[in-house]
Order: C-alpha cells, then sequence, then structure tokens
C-alpha cells in the first residue's frame, strides 16, 4: 500500500480527496494535516466521516511527513508549498500540489497575479502540469505535480483540441464560467454565508481572475504563440459544479473538395474525437446536447458539447466538471495513479450522483 | 380608477402583474383571465392571494374584456393575441402585450424564430416597443405596447448607451446570460422539476434562442445599421433574477487632447450617464462593484456594472433584473403608466427584498 | 414625520426593518446604527438600498439617540439593551426592542436560559408583549415593548385560541419548528455557509433552544397555568420563513346536545374565527389546507391550518411566517404603529411574493 | 454473475439503483424496464449514465424478464406488482419490491390506506418485510423481500430498540419528518416544480400518509402490541434526505440500586448499542450531536441522535438518511446482498459526499 499524507486535509479539496482515497485499493491516508484543527479527530471536522476516519488531525510538518508517506497531496493557500518546499523532500516522497504555486512556468506572472513572492522558483521547471489527458506522459515520471486549478481544467480542456488543430482563433476566446460554491472554500466569510449566495447570482474577478494566465499559458502552448483571453467566473447557488462556456470565431480550414470555409460540426467532432477519443474522463456528448453540471456531480468526468452559429461565424463551447472531484481532488488522484503506475481510473470510477 | 383586465393571469408573469397592480392606487383588477382554470377561485390557484383576490378565473374573451377594461395585459403564449387582435379591441382599450406577437418589426424575422404564422402583421407597425427608458415619448401616444422580453430588457438596456455613442463594436458583442426558472413558466415539465434544476447549470438555446432577433433589432437601431450578436442563456437554480454579462471589444474614440485611444472608465461612465443619469429604475453601481441579482429581486431596477479589460481591448457589462418585475410584469405597469399619464413609478416603488 | 433610529441596522432584522419603514408614510428614519459598520455608507453593506439610502452607518450610541428620534428599534444581541436602558431614555423616546432582553417576566428564567445577567431588571414589569394579536391594547400604551421572537411569534399565536378555550391540553403540546437560514443572523460562522446548510436539514437547540421559555410562559397566560413544552427548531435551506408544526393531545369539551366529545374541525375553527376573525394579518387556511412559507415570504401574514387525527386523539396545528417580518421587523413596525395611534397596517400591506 | 432485472428504471429510485449496481462486483443489469421510454437509450434519459450503460429501455414484461434474470427490483407504483406476480415467477426468480404492496400484513389495512385492491393477497405472508437490519435472517430464506418505505425506514430504524426494550411508551410517539424532494418522483408534477419547492417548507398527507400504518406495524412488533401514531411528512427544498425527528414519553425503568426512574442518556446509549453496535450501517451519533441529512447523502447511513429532554419527560429522537439510498435503492441492494449470500455491504461502501 502507498502511503499518503494530506496538507490541507479540513478544507473542501481536502475532504474530497479524503472520501475518493478511502474507496481506493491502493492507498491508504496516513496524516490528516490541518493546521486549524491540530489534535482534533478528523470525523468531528467532517461528520460524514464518522466511523469511517478514525484518525486526528496533525499539523503541517512537510519534512516529517516526507519521510513517512510516499506521497504527499497539499491543497493549501498560495505560497505555503512554495515556502517549504525542499529537494530532500522530494528525495523521499512525490507531491501533487492542488494550490497554484508550480502551475505557471513564469515566475514573474505569478507574482504579478498572486502578489506573493515566489520561494522557490527552482522546482517550476521540473513540476509537471498535471492536466492528465494533456501531459499523461510527463506525469508518469514526475517527483512534483501542479494539479490544475477547478476552472482551468474545464476551461482548458474544453477548448484545447481546437485551438491546437488551428479550428478557432484563440485571441478571440471568451470563457464564462459559473461555479458551484464550494469552490469558494470553507473559511467563514460572509460572502459565503447561505443567505448571500443562495437565489443569487454574480460575476466576480471580472478581467482579474488568477486562473486566468493559467489558461493563457496552456492555450498558447497548444497554439504555438502567446494567447490572450478574457475569463470571467460567476458564483452560482450550487454546492458543486462548474460550467464553462466559450466563445470563439472559427478559422477557415480546408475542406473536402479543396474548398476553404469553416468548420461544420463534423469537422469539430473529429477533432475531439482525435484527441479525447480514448479519454475515459472526457464524454464528448452528443449532436445538440449541452452538458450540465448534475450530470457530473460526484464523478470525475468532463462533459463537453458545442454549438456553432454560422450567423456570426462563431463556436459556442461548453464544458462541465464537478469541480471538487475533476477540478481538484479528483484529478490529483488520476496524477498519483500516473506517478505511482496504477491503473488511471483506479479509485475514480465514481458514477455521476443524480439528482 | 382604471380598470385592468389580464389575460394569461395564472403564469408567474401574470401573477406578478397581479402582486404589483393590488399596490397601484390607480388600477384595480377586473378580469383574471385563465384558460386552465376557468371558474377556479384566483386565491386557491395563488393561495398567497387568499384574502387578498377574491375572484375567480374568467375565461380569455378579449373581445367581451375589451368592453369592460380600460386596459389589457396579455401574458399568454406566442401567437394568441397576434391571432385575436382587431381594430375594434383597440378602440375600446389599450393593450399591453407581455408576450413576442408585436415586439419584432418584421414579420419574416418574427415567422422565422417563432415559427408561428403571424395571424395580424398590420398592428406591428403601431405596436410600440415598450422599453420606457428608451421609448418612452413613443408609449406615451400607444394603443398597443410590446412589452419587451426579460432576457432581452436585460441585454438591451445594459449595452445601449455604449453601442448608440459608438463606444464598443456592436459585431463582436456576446451576451452570456443567467436566468432564475421562474422564466420557464409554471408549466409541469419534467425538466423544471425541483430535482432537475437544483445543485445544476445548464446553457439552453445556444445559438437559437427567440430573444436574439429582439436584443439584435433594438441595438441595430441605436447602432444605426443592423446588428449580429451571439447570445447564450442559461438556467440557474433560483427563482428569480437574470444576469447578463456582455463582451464587446471597445472602439477607438477621441479623447480629450486630440488622441484616438480606447476610452476609459470615466468615458464609460459618462456615457452611462447620459443616457440614465436621470432614470429611476436604472442603477449605475460604483466602480469595480459587480451587479447581483439578488439585491434587485422583487424590484423594477436594473443594477449595471463594467469593467475594461486593457489586455484585450474588450469591455465586459454586466447587468441585473428581477425577470418577473423589470423583466415582465414590472416593466409592463411601467408602460401602462406611461400610457395613462400616471407617475411613472407609480405601483412600483418596491424596494429589493434581501435576503 | 415620526423620526426613527435603528440600533443594529445592518443585522438582517434591521436590514428588513430598512425596507419596511422605506414604505411606511408616517416614518422617516434618521439613525442607522451599526457597530460593526461606523462610517461606511449603508447601501454599501446592504447593495440592495443603492440610491435608496444615502446615509452612513453610525454608532450605537443610544442616549444620544434618544434626544433625536421618537422611536428607537433595537435589533441587537440579547443583554445590549438591558445594559444602556435607562429611565431617561425612555422619558425621550419610545422603544421597539427586538431582542430577548424585556421578553420574559421573570428576570431567573431569563438569565438561567440566557446565560447572561439582566442588568435592568427593573423594566420588566413596564416592558409590554408586543405580540399585537394578543396585547394590543396593552403595547397601545406602550413606553417599551419587547418584540418576539420569530419562532414564537409563529407557535404562540398558531396555539393560542385553542390553549385559551381549553380545546387541547398545553402540557401534551410539542412544537416541531421549522426555520430558514436568515433567522441565523449575518455572523460569518462556518455552519451558516452556503454549503454546509444547502442540500441539508438538521435539527439545534434540541429542549435547550431559548424560545421555549417564551412559548411556555405566553401559553401559561392562555392556559392560566404554568405550561411546559417541547420545542425543537430545525434550519431548512431557504432563506426565509418559519413553519411550525405543532401537535397536542384535544381535550373533551361539551357538544351541542349535552354529549362530551374530542372537538370537531367546525369547533376548532370556530375558536380561530372568535380570536383572530377580524385580524387582517392571521389568515385561517380552509379545511385541508396546509400552510406553506413561500405563500407569506415578503408579507406580514400568518397562516394557520390544523386537522385532527381521529386515531390518537391528537389535532396537528400548522402555521406559517416569514420570519424577517412577522417574526421581527414587521412585527415591530406593527407595534410602532399601535404606540403612535398610526393605521395597524401602514407600511405592512405586503402582498406575499411567489415564487 | 447474478442478472438483474429493473421495472421502473427511469424513476429516481429505479435510476439509484442503476447506480448502484454498476459498482457492485456480482451483479450485472440485464433489463432496463420503463413503461414511459420504450426502446429509449437510458442514457438519453438519464445523461449521468452516459458511456456508463449502453443499453435501451424495456418494457415491463415481468414473465418473460423472470426467465431471464436471478433478481428482479420493482421500483414501480402501488398495486403494479400485486397484480402481475404469480408462483411461476417467484420459481424462477428472487424479487425485491421497493413499492409497498408487501410490506402491510393485512390486506384490510393495505386497501383501506392506498384505496387499491390488492390482487395477490397469497403472497402477504411469504413476502418478508425487507429491514435487514430487523430481519436479517429471513430476508436471507426469502424469495420475495418487501423493500420498507423511506420514512418508515428512517423512522422505525430511530425507534426501534427503545420500543423494544419497553423504555419509551410507543402511543405517545409523534414522528415529524422532512424529506427532500426525490421522494415526489420524477412525475411532471406542478407542485413539484422548482420554483414552486424551492424557498419553501411545508406538511403534507398530515394524519393520513400511507407510511404511517407500515410504521405503526413495524414498531407494534417490537412492542409487542398495537401501535398507533402521529407521522407527518413535510417536502424540504433539497433533493436528497429524510430526517425524522421522534418525541415519546419515556417510561420509568429499573435503575442500578432498584430505583424505578426514567432512563438516562447512558442506558438509551445501552439500548441502541445492544441492537445496533455491530451493525455497520447504523452510527450511533456522540452526544450531543443532532444527525443532518448532508453527513450521509450517497450513502446507505442511517445516523442516529437523541436528547433526553427531563423538564417534560420526553425523548427527542433523530434520524437521518438518504431517502434515494437506505430509503430505497441502497436497501433494496442490501436485501439483494442478504437474498445471494454476498457480502452485506458490497456494493454499498459509499462514502457520504459533502458537501
Amino acid at each position: 500500500m502507498v502511503k499518503a499524507g494530506i496538507i490541507g486535509a479540513t478544507g473542501y479539496a481536502g475532504a474530497e480527496l479524503v472520501r475518493i482515497l478511502l474507496g481506493h485499493k491502493e492507498v491508504e491516508i496516513q496524516w490528516y494535516g490541518s493546521r486549524s484543527y491540530i489534535e482534533e479527530k478528523y470525523a468531528r471536522v467532517y461528520r460524514n466521516m464518522f466511523q469511517l476516519v478514525e484518525d486526528s488531525c496533525l499539523d503541517d510538518n512537510i519534512a516529517e511527513l516526507a519521510k513517512q508517506v510516499d506521497v504527499i497531496f497539499t491543497a493549501t493557500p498560495q505560497g505555503f508549498l512554495a515556502g517549504v518546499l525542499t529537494e530532500e523532500i522530494l528525495q523521499h516522497t512525490k507531491v501533487v500540489d492542488l494550490s497554484a504555486d508550480y502551475r505557471l512556468k513564469d515566475v514573474g506572472v505569478y507574482e504579478a497575479w498572486y502578489q506573493i513572492h515566489h520561494k522557490s522558483p527552482q522546482f517550476l521547471d521540473e513540476a509537471v502540469y498535471g492536466l492528465c489527458e494533456i501531459n499523461r506522459e510527463q506525469v508518469k515520471q514526475a517527483r512534483l505535480v501542479a494539479n490544475p486549478g477547478c476552472y482551468t481544467t474545464c476551461s482548458i480542456l474544453t477548448a484545447y483540441p481546437l485551438v491546437k488543430e488551428g479550428l478557432i482563433d484563440p485571441d478571440t476566446l471568451i470563457v464564462d464560467a459559473k461555479s458551484g460554491t464550494s469552490g469558494a472554500g470553507r473559511g467563514a466569510k460572509l460572502p459565503n454565508l447561505f443567505c448571500e449566495v443562495n437565489e443569487n447570482i454574480k460575476a466576480y474577478g471580472v478581467a482579474s481572475h488568477r486562473h486566468t494566465p493559467e489558461i493563457e499559458e496552456q492555450l498558447g502552448y497548444a497554439a504555438g504563440k502567446p494567447v490572450t483571453i478574457n475569463f470571467t467566473p460567476h458564483l452560482v447557488p450550487m454546492n458543486r459544479g462548474i460550467l464553462a462556456t466559450e466563445y470563439a470565431s472559427l478559422k477557415e480550414v480546408w475542406r473536402p473538395g479543396g474548398r476553404v470555409a469553416y468548420p461544420d460540426a463534423a469537422q469539430v467532432r473529429e477533432v475531439y474525437q482525435k484527441y479525447y477519443g480514448k479519454e475515459y474522463f472526457i464524454r464528448i456528448l452528443e449532436d445538440g446536447v449541452c452538458p450540465e453540471t448534475k450530470w457530473v456531480e460526484g464523478s470525475n468526468f468532463v462533459d463537453i458539447g458545442f454549438q456553432i452559429d454560422k450567423r456570426t461565424g462563431r463556436i459556442i463551447l461548453m464544458g462541465a466538471i464537478d469541480n471538487l472531484v475533476k477540478g481538484a481532488a479528483g484529478q490529483a488522484v488520476q496524477n498519483m495513479n500516473l506517478m505511482f503506475g496504477f491503473p488511471e481510473q483506479e479509485g475514480l470510477c465514481l458514477v455521476p450522483v443524480f439528482p
């Protein structure tokens, strides 16, 4: 059995890691790290775990932890891991970081968007961006994986094949994303109170949300050039789920018979098929079907649909995930599976819960 | 007292008309029309009205109704009013139509998007599009007002001044709209069941929703040329509220000192001020504040905010309304107030309910 | 115009007072007291009030306030008013206290249940328990009104006539109450976060909730002897509304013809009619109709229904209110109306909002 | 592999059976029966099953089905199975019936509460009431199991040990239950629309709900005499979950030292321990902890808490389940596991999903 430690086990993403790992055949959790609940029984913090988890929370001593476990998951605030990670830790254990510390290769971009001084940029080169369906082979070799953000996982995977194959102009890309409230974390803040969120919808972080440069960097790799986009997140009165609605202008491509024209639905589908046809966790929906977050709730699936608007020459892409699973803990476990050579779906054959 | 009749009084928009008119000093409701509940007490269909409304529902005999009342509100399915409206009716009474029958001036566009044969196109010219803040003077003279759609009211008012003043390129406009579920009506349909909507978000009617040509027509008048946009509605798990998030490329304008440059926030605010500065029901929020549907719930307000993204040269506009008030019944009463010379705010000084 | 001050204007009950008083013809708010937001614009704390309220928040200096206004509403934590109230204040101004400080006549009971030392028990005798429908005449004469709790208003009014007339055995009374989350206040506490409340229901304060002795005291007056009951509150994932489901054993009464038997539905209805037949704000529903919180939302109504179970000899009573209106701010305004000789419904003809 | 057929596979309980059985190692589903969706792909009716279930729906020909499978689950309206069940079917296959047809031993009680003529009362004696924790040994031998109702499972298990051991007077028992809306099924009915359920709570079926005699019968067996109770269900704006709050008068029992007194918390806990100490699916919470439906969501757990009120001599019991799992499909699979000799937890080690 692989031994795992979680730092930040009492946030929502950490708790979802616990839920998933409890059903994983090859892993046992050794360390429930939580700065806020040290020595408190984990099952008193998350009472759904009553009689399932007997452990108490421990502190976040990563150096000590690294000696005891084979893999560490850090579901911690930005800057934490960058402040404590050392070569010695990485020699003892693999690390899957659910924070943003190693997602952006350019430390200047990180520091500009996060307003944090990065304390260990020396690991940026080594860190692998853990979008499994895109970077599977690198993840398998990695000691340090930067687990993608929730919005970014959904936004990138939805657009990636079309950018990569040049079907859309990436600089016209607009991502209008909607998230359930668990994405805001378990901190006791007024804007996250039930009565403030319920019966309400709002945009936030407009033109300034930190997931923007992450999407831009990854789609830039696909496009082969820098990409600048608009990304607008919204808060939706539901617990889980992210829906990304994405708009982009189609580019003329070669069509059968030598004509130059906008791609049609069949060509778009073909491109998705080329990249995701064998991917278990990505489901390209049937024509005319729009994804709904409820259909992936509790699972590691990404549901993708699209619609071409001939009137405007744009394509509308829609992607849906569970922000805590494929957008956080599920993808982290998927990365771990790759890093340890386990079957990629182990622990992740979670059937979506409906209703 | 002006006597009013409502056809379609048992739909959600009709019920909201009842709620608002009960607080209107100059109007009394004479006719609660409802094909589905004829002879049933209205307060048994909407039990919130117990002891407030003693009337029973009547049928939808508009010719008879026209003789008894001064104004008729039709909150009916598309095609109903067009099928029964006559010159004689309009000689007896004023009509505020909450359906789409007279919103689009081009009958061909109506028939293409609604897939209904229009039975009385002869009234299209006369009908006034009842967006009060834009067409106030025409509404005052009207016999027949086409009350705007919920999405369209929010989408148009949010973008109108910027299109009119040429600050944005209207053909780059993308409207990503989110609506509460009351917009789907009170019909007993599976997709509107609690368990299907709750904890879920989805797009629908992508590139095909009927409110698209309505937005295009009105913004076309503002632009002085035809406009083609993308409009994507989403269903949100809440009862009321519409949030429209709109994206458009800024156009270079003359700036003080003779430079040509993108408009800045102050200029955008100035343009909003020019058009809406004296409008009671339109609130331009302070810099950096994003509208939230909850802040206008139960009221006739439109809250508008915006953010310029210098990186992409786009502006993000956000507008919020209560879909049943400013998006339907409230605007209908506002139109009626104008048509009868009542103070425009009569019956509509509804303070938003929070939480 | 009567001048009003609110201490605790930025809690949910305080904000609802503002909403209601903005529509009151005889009152203007002079003082928005809020210890947490001193000098901040009120409309930035509650953005629904943007352009409706221009004032900034002031501190909670009640002695100063008393000189400036005719009535003070205290929507403050338990113990606040008792700690600052003086005879001098009451000589300047009337006070409606939304806290529990003067609800219980027995200071020992107060101190036992609230675990607070009561600092001004000398006013307990004078304070009138402001359940308007029961104590209307005393309220009219009062300087100091103890506005009833939300649960208690609903629980007492639902059972009062039956206890008073001896139709039920008060010691068998069990009140199982369900409340929306606004009852928990606007404090930033983990259990009130959206993700903790949504998709969840729980009991709390079982056999220990502070509203228990308040219900017991008032029903004791009705019964003419001390009453001990069970009261269990539950937290429901909705913003507003309280539903009280109450169970009690029927007592045998004289029936026409001289028989002794359990009362039937007609007799129960007659008793409700006797006490509430002329009450505008209390609606006794038709036979077989169960109240729903949504039917009173945003209004000052109390909807009451009942069902006799002949199999068990018990009656099930159900009462529904909006906890922030009849359960707090609405009732406070109703009390103020009585105290100042205004029409009792002034400012309170709020039609319930549905949906 | 055991072959299973589901009749009524497109209701919410049927869909939950599919979700659970997809994760069961010993079972494969052969027949997705649905009268409403014959020949339609199952994954088009429940899009969460896209790429997980390839089958199309079949009709409800139980005689044909019985020849093909080892076990049939009927998640059908009341009266269906009673109308078609034959001895021949039971000779071919085992049956777990999620309807009420064989839950009540007395056909007269069934016909009185359900207003349906029972067409196969000859199987009533044979049918085993499938409350696994109570009737485990009989279930193991059964051909026909009557799977308990959702409210009843929760209500009975919460009170059973205390009734059985005589700690409470069963005739004082009052069950106030609250259910998520999935319990109302997937039928397109107006009262189940999102806008009617959301932001609302109501009681229904007061003193007349069909689960009442089922609770009474089972608790009657525990008490050794007929029991009559009050049971009141409520509809809560959430998808899943049932919370039963139960009230009963404690009975004096022998206490250590020979005194006669009311039982204390330790004695109550001891009695729960005696009956449920080894039950995996029943969790007796720590002192002072109230169960919450969210803590069992998606799982087969029953969480039970209690509080003694010395003032009234009553005990308040609280039980929480997921109505679609332990209240329907999960318990059905638990019964199937017992009937086929599989480990009782197979397919049911579902960790509760939070948030």
